[in-house]
């Protein structure tokens, strides 16, 4: 079984603050994801060579990351030659990374960090991460965690990787059996202000989603629910009080999985 | 023209002293990268797509990781399944990178980040690295700096790879043309401290290679020696005042190249 986890940017940084790390959330995320994976650890068979608790987190950039790729001009269409840039939007999501395995390593989550810059790239709008090294890191127990970042492109420099992206070539790269997107809202809202309970075709809330309202240059939830149609793997999009029920195998919030109808 | 240049942990920091960089001969070797490659950048035709200066860095340890590496007890073939002993070593090299990056970049060499622990793994004691994401960022003009580190190994854990693995697997994935060795010798030395100039097989040198001094977890000269000459692309082994000329295409120091003999 495995799980691929976003940590939204809107959970583990204050958006609206330069370089700031939300740290209670960030804490609560993490001893959510300790629980869980202590408890599947301690559950899993000894005489079994796969661990059923692999599990992958990716965060966004949140005031991190957005902020420095803003003003460079980068976005994950536009990029950039400028080298400086490359390392001071990467160092920033570098910064930010090491606390969210930090704050994993502070809850007995075997955490380890994986960098995309160092792994990925892009050819004509499509992010390609080969997932061998993450693969090889779970096989051996570690819990990678990614980070949205910049990425080198063919024919415009480097531009910027989202953390929805990530979740997409990892759920593909691994053959991923469950993705969790926890952000600042419970799921995906109707007009009214509801959780939607399940989408199975962007029509089911097309009218619904707007976009989301802090500086984000890798799009809001509209864009999300795009990606996780087009997965073959199921998602939920949750908030913190959603994360322990995901991780105990439970649909919290939205759960997205395409019926397979053409759009 | 693409060039695979190791700079030595004893030329980036001081082997003998914990976590600490040797400034002055790290400034000397950026100073030396920054000036070739300015040159080439500036030689090269307008209309070529490919930057005749495809450079990529590789550093060592030296102080930095070979510590960490043997306080936890993980090489190159003893693994660790402790994850805060993966981000103890990783997190050592990671500060020395941003060191030598920032050297760089203070050269005007447009360098970037790449970590071994998020793009590589071992295999029955091979050390693979895909390729990918660093050829991409050398064809976008970037300088990509790796470093030594710790990489999920199959069965193991995690274990060690050495910046002559790295070099190996890149000169190979990149199909190099050069390899330059600076550490702080002048060449491989004969019995009588003389640099040999040429080595076409072990045998030329074997009498005259030990094991280096100081805390060394990744082999010496000898091991060097044995690694480039499996290797298809020539080598060259030099100390810093061998760098200017072979990065202007000389061969400063030993020259490394297998005669094609089995030996």
């Amino acid at each position: 079984m495995t799980t691929v986890l976003k940590l939204g940017g809107s959970v583990v940084t204050a958006k609206d603050s330069p370089e700031t790390v939300a740290t209670e959330r960030l804490e609560r995320a993490a001893e959510a994801v300790g629980a869980a994976h202590g408890r599947d650890a301690t559950a899993a068979d000894p005489d079994a060579d796969i661990d059923p608790a692999d599990l992958v987190v990716v965060h966004g950039g949140g005031s991190f990351g957005h902020p420095a790729a803003e003003r460079h001009g980068v976005t994950t269409s536009a990029g950039t030659r400028d080298a400086a840039a490359v390392r001071e939007v990467h160092g920033a999501m570098r910064a930010l990374n090491r606390t969210v395995v930090g704050a994993l390593a502070a809850a007995d989550v075997p955490a380890v960090q994986v960098a995309p810059l160092s792994t990925g790239f892009r050819v004509e709008e499509r992010f390609h991460q080969p997932a061998d090294a993450v693969a090889a890191l779970l096989a051996e127990g570690f819990v990678p965690v990614l980070h949205g970042d910049v990425v080198a492109t063919a024919g415009a420099g480097a531009t910027v990787v989202s953390g929805d992206e990530l979740v997409t070539a990892l759920a593909e790269g691994l053959d991923a059996d469950r993705v969790g997107l926890c952000s600042d809202v419970p799921g995906v809202l109707d007009a009214d202000g509801t959780v939607i309970d399940r989408i199975e075709r962007f029509e089911d809330a097309a009218d619904a989603l707007g976009e989301s309202e802090a500086t984000d240059v890798t799009g809001g939830m509209a864009a999300k629910v795009r990606t996780l149609l087009a997965l073959d793997t199921p998602a939920s999009v949750f908030d913190l009080d959603g994360l322990p029920a995901f991780l105990t195998g439970r649909s919290p919030g939205t759960r997205i999985a395409s019926d397979g109808r053409v759009p």
